[in-house]
């Protein structure tokens, strides 16, 4: 299929960083803007959520980093990625960094944009999909979906500098949907804390593992049977929780 | 540019109904599978808010039905939509439904898939890029971005069938940056609900009027003085307000 731009449109310049979310993983939920700065840059560093397949839109000549990350496996540390980031600025090239999901809702972006920021190079973020977005599309599948609010948690325990916790005992009672990023590791303490503060035992719970891929698994459960159920089917990362 | 795959790789069936989020706006910020939708489509009924340079990918002899609904200006009933989904995916037609965003945040688009089910028609849903990523991007550039959690909320007074109601005190009490959609119409009665559960005068608050377009504007303001803040800037939808 052809397009009516050329490549030149995102205005990608050498010496310059686009950080862009690659989306929840199936490679046709990628934004255009995203595979344009792919078909652009001459350096780029990607996460182990990213979609593989991605990567032939690439020039020949790219210079391609994995900076995969997980919960058991650090390939290399944020400090590294860093530095990577403004060395090949600096190089003049275009440096495109590669995230999974989307750069704004609970990534390292934050990590990222302000050591760019302290070393004065230019950056643009490309917005992606996220996968509380996929995962919320698969449940919306079952029951028809009126909540005026969702609030979307992440579970993981190791960002750091955040500046409040999440308050369980409110989170439980605004009346919306919960989604929860990175929650798989923490299910024990997320489960505690919602029945502590007054969440129905029998409240349903999917997980959806692996959205928008192949391999996706969607799995239902109810609140007081969440760590059994995680642990008894071997629910692994990458997950959304949907708490209803 | 050219893309190493098919047209018919989303599988868009005759007689089926595509409901594809178009994004928030710029053309860009699409999804290859909403690209591919629109080439294969026979029959698209589209909203108000989605890029019309967007129609350019489709087929020559595609059937175009505006089906824009403003808070002013009501173009169609969504009963008039239900119905055309239906009449034309009976007619054994490629039949997509092209909504601003995303169809699972605070769309209606479950009013169209109860509907559909009602009528065994088949359909897909595809994700696109909501409007509050791309404002909460605009968001990130001017902070770190620590906060653990984010709650999503309608300020839309017209969504029918809810099975709660937001409850603005526990809301205030997340912890979490609060990011509304639809709210412009309705400030002085967010503004007061915060205000009344305890949320501080002086918190910050972005408005992001046409994100993402090159008509985009950024208003920034604190809470206690939003209302004429709107009223004094003429502030319209769409716009995604943040409150810190």
């Amino acid at each position: 299929m052809k397009f009516n731009y050329s490549d030149n449109i995102i205005n990608f310049k050498e010496g310059t960083v686009i950080i862009s979310g690659a989306g929840p993983g199936n490679i046709k939920l990628v934004t255009i803007k995203t595979i344009l700065a792919l078909k652009s840059a001459d350096v780029i560093i990607y996460d182990s959520l990213i979609n593989k397949s991605l990567l032939k839109y690439c020039k020949k000549k790219v210079k391609l980093i994995f900076a995969g990350k997980t919960l058991t496996n650090r390939a290399c540390s944020q400090e590294d990625i860093n530095e990577w980031l403004v060395k090949y600025a600096k190089m003049n090239k275009k440096v495109l960094r590669l995230k999974g999901g989307d750069v704004s809702f609970f990534s390292r972006g934050s990590q990222e944009i302000n050591f760019l920021k302290k070393n004065k190079i230019k950056f643009k973020v490309f917005t992606g999909i996220t996968s509380a977005q996929a995962a919320l599309k698969e449940n919306n599948k079952k029951e028809v979906d009126t909540k005026l609010c969702l609030n979307l948690i992440t579970g993981h325990k190791q960002i750091k500098n955040f500046s409040r916790k999440i308050d369980y005992n409110y989170l439980v009672n605004t009346g919306g949907k919960i989604l929860v990023y990175m929650g798989i590791s923490q299910i024990e303490n997320i489960k505690n804390n919602l029945i502590k503060n007054g969440m129905k035992k029998n409240t349903k719970i999917s997980i959806i593992t692996n959205a928008t891929l192949e391999n996706q698994v969607i799995y239902n459960t109810k609140l007081t049977d969440v760590t059994d159920f995680v642990n008894d089917n071997e629910v692994k990362p990458p997950s959304i929780i949907i708490i209803n």
